[in-house]
């Protein structure tokens, strides 16, 4: 039996409480690009999507109310609610702006995902360079969520929908701590961390080089909005790349990101760092701050609520106070 | 039958007639690292490379010996066996330093390709910033070859090898005159392009950014060495890759490449440029020298010999005078 | 008899044909930011420059008005005027928009020059990211002009107006093809070129950094508009400039700059080179076209025309045919 | 009376307790120059540098043995010693490698300096590409001193020696506590800031662009010698450069910086900063370590000792806990 052909991460939808601010932000001050937008949602994308990859929604409270995966066919899909009926996952039929067929499935971690093939494709931005805006922000990359039990749902993401496994940091037990997981054959499109949860850690994009982080800095900085930028830039241990976090007006991490590496030869063998070894995080030695380690975004159950968190059983890094 | 499963770009081996000389060229002018030499050879890599992805081989004249591939297993080459028996394609298995199963074929056109799963792995020196040289060339991106039947050719890498179209240009009576077809998810892992042929057009790295194409430029300035620049630095419509050719002390063309795109999608669909628009080679507005429509590499045949070339039946560009 | 102390390069008058088309191409396309506009003229400057430092005058011809240098002092802007009247140069008190106080002077050569010490001063836009445009042009940076009499030109200019040679290019016979002359401490505020003249040959701003050029090619591609792109982006040997050359649509010439050196040691030892070296001019390689060398703007004269031009008596480079 | 002419900031010498040591740091991670070495002293110098503006000299303990400025002639030199001589200022002839008419000089505050107008030039490296190393480090760009008493250092450096105000921070009583002076035309050759002194707190290296700085903290992490990064990368409020500080083996702090302004204009109006605005730091959020604020290089007195420190008056800035 094949696990389904999840291509790569596709979307994410996050509610805010003040559209018109976010809208300033991710729009005015970021740099993502506007590809539908109504009164109660404005759905977003890099210059290199055809399609929208961030839709912010109007809501009471700040959640996270799906994170998007890409497949391969409708079949696909098929297999996916097949999937979720076998291991008992809520799961659920919906249509989106542009994706008519979308499963909508809770992990056993509680975890809102959705599955779409079909999308409307619209041209993109890419060459457009004309019309780039801020910093020039290219195409989706990776999600990042928090999970008391990172190990068993690392295993499980791998078996049952065939991620592939590229780093890991494990404690000084060997008990995992964060796993970095891909499809599309770079380091990730979905990375597993320890931490209360289920919550969304960051949710990240593809920027074409590392002058143009500097240069988000620079526009927020600009903007006298540098409050926003969490931590970075700098140039991660784990996936080698070149990142930056920033926080959005309602709390929700973006991550900036742009360097890492190819990772698809099947032989790949994934990359081991010890949790308390903070080149894994920051190989110009800076060290985090306490908040991102802690803090991270709701995600919404079937119901609307929020899914109920658990608090992590492995400590934070040994270099965090 | 599923088509055997190709992973990716894998190797050039060149031969090269003043061994110390191309040493000179590609180690200390252009920056990849040695993995092996001896008397004979030198085995090169890009930082991110965790085998040797360019061998340079001395011998009375300049060629290209094979452009490897890596397969994703032993059946793979079984399998890429049975393909070559059934079309009738010179084929043999060979070893090289580190490779010790390598299926050697001829396709229809005369290009010599080789195939092998196994490869020694050496740590990378992606993260030893500190020992990183010249431009610090990052991994093996792609192939470009010359043949005189672009489309046929084109029609059988996907068919026969499983490769995907990204992009294709076209002469003003739709008759492909240049193709892009990867296996690894970003534009090409080879690009067949009008011309005699067989030959090799070039062979092409990945380097980490803008900033990395100009340092070459600079320094092969700085060894009074810019007479081997042929073309760029630009920015390539198909690809929208970053770029520069260089062309080594026995005329062999590499290409250093960055920020291309993401081809994942299996509803891709292909991107289509009239070969007679100059934007589709260089967005900035330059002219590609004639040189770099007509020169390229010699094949070696399994004799030995050169295999025999053809006419194009395609002429070049309408602004090419 | 100190000669009067000109602090550096202050701004360039053009007259051009359509106003909306200069506006787009200024401003949207290349990214100077606009201080003051009315039905008959834009006055434009970089994010670093306090004052205006290129003004578009509607005009039914192309022309330079004039080239202005800021001065030290009003005291300066006297001896100016006592210099043009005792060399008998043409000359008169004008004001201009935020220069109540300006000395036109016609130099020998047939040059435009205007002085001024006075000049409103606005915020810049340094520090304010988000606000700015396109390439990010940052500040004036230096002026080229034609004359066929480089050599007595250059020699006027250190004389009577204490500019420091800092660069030089000769024939094989030892006569000055070009002369780089500054006041404010890099390269140039004037370079002095052989050609038809008076005319100018191109105005510069400098940018931050080399990714702003490239990404100045890349707007003017995604604007379908890199016809206006004339030679570069490259590294000069003479000043060792990281530039780019682009033509307005008008033909005004302007030229983006940056990473030359300092020059304010008074023991510097101006750099010679070869008029026939193809370094001086890039040293990657690439040939300067030749409408670079014969084309320029014409310069108004004092009546309102333009100003009488002479061929030159030196031939162009030995590699330009 | 004019003051002496002083032209630009020279080098500086720093004592250092392991030359070898020393010399990996500078030459073989950071990437400077040798321009000559001997068994007790080491001479670096950036590209662009034609002399050498570091020396290193192995001492029992480490300590800034003086700071130089560059005069712009002899005549300048005695001006120097006649005010010296009539402020009764500790001053004497020295010599040193390739200046052999050096006025050392303590001022009312401690600091040593040198004065020299005559030094052996060499060619530069500024187009020598392919020697370049490391960070490509380019010139030397000005020095950072730690005083109790800013207002009185900084207004005589102006008066005295003509330095020119840029910037200031100022407390809330409107007392300086840091002054940001120059001769050269860009932000400074000297900054002046509050704390135990006489102390140097940096010298600092100009570097060609930002992915230069980013480089450094890559070849230092490939090193395994992050620790030495102190503090940023960064973009400075005060000078808009974008900077990195990195503490040697010795713990003497250097800076290596790029992109800031023109200065030129005698009407220049200095930048004001409240002390406790952290932007006038760090414009992207970030806050510099406290060591950044207390700890800096014991410099020599005359007598081969180290010159006495006071505690500052003025404290820490508000957001340092």
């Amino acid at each position: 039996m094949m696990p389904p052909n999840i291509v790569r991460i596709g979307h994410a939808i996050f509610t805010v409480t003040d559209l018109a601010r976010s809208r300033h932000f991710y729009v005015d001050l970021l740099g993502l690009n506007v590809l539908h937008e109504n009164r109660d949602a404005i759905y977003l994308r890099g210059i290199e999507d055809r399609e929208w990859t961030l839709k912010l929604e109007l809501a009471s409270s700040a959640r996270v109310r799906q994170i998007g995966f890409k497949v391969a066919s409708e079949a696909d899909l098929d297999a996916l609610q097949q999937l979720a009926q076998d291991e008992g996952l809520l799961h659920r039929w919906e249509s989106e702006q542009d994706r008519p067929r979308m499963l909508r499935v809770q992990d056993h971690w509680g975890i809102p995902l959705a599955f779409y093939f079909q999308s409307q494709r619209y041209p993109w931005l890419l060459q457009s360079f004309d019309r780039h805006r801020g910093a020039g922000i290219q195409r989706v990359d990776h999600v990042n969520v928090f999970t008391p039990q990172v190990d068993a749902m690392s295993r499980w993401y791998q078996k049952a929908l065939a991620f592939r496994l590229t780093e890991v940091s494990e404690d000084k037990d060997g008990r995992a701590w964060g796993a970095w997981l891909h499809r599309k054959g770079n380091v990730h499109d979905i990375a597993i961390t320890n931490g209360t949860g289920p919550r969304m850690h960051h949710f990240a994009y593809w920027v074409p080089d590392a002058s143009r982080i500097s240069q988000m800095c620079d526009i927020l900085a600009g903007a006298h909005a540098a409050a926003h930028i969490e931590r970075g830039p700098g140039r991660h241990g784990i996936s080698n790349a070149f990142f930056l976090y920033v926080r959005d007006p309602d709390g929700h991490r973006t991550e900036y990101y742009t360097a890492d590496y190819l990772t698809v030869d099947p032989d790949f063998e994934p990359i081991r760092w010890s949790v308390d070894d903070p080149r894994r995080q920051q190989l110009w030695g800076g060290i985090a701050p306490k908040s991102w380690f802690t803090e991270g975004s709701d995600v919404e159950s079937f119901d609307g609520g929020v899914v109920e968190q658990q608090e992590p059983l492995l400590g934070l890094p040994a270099y965090i106070k």
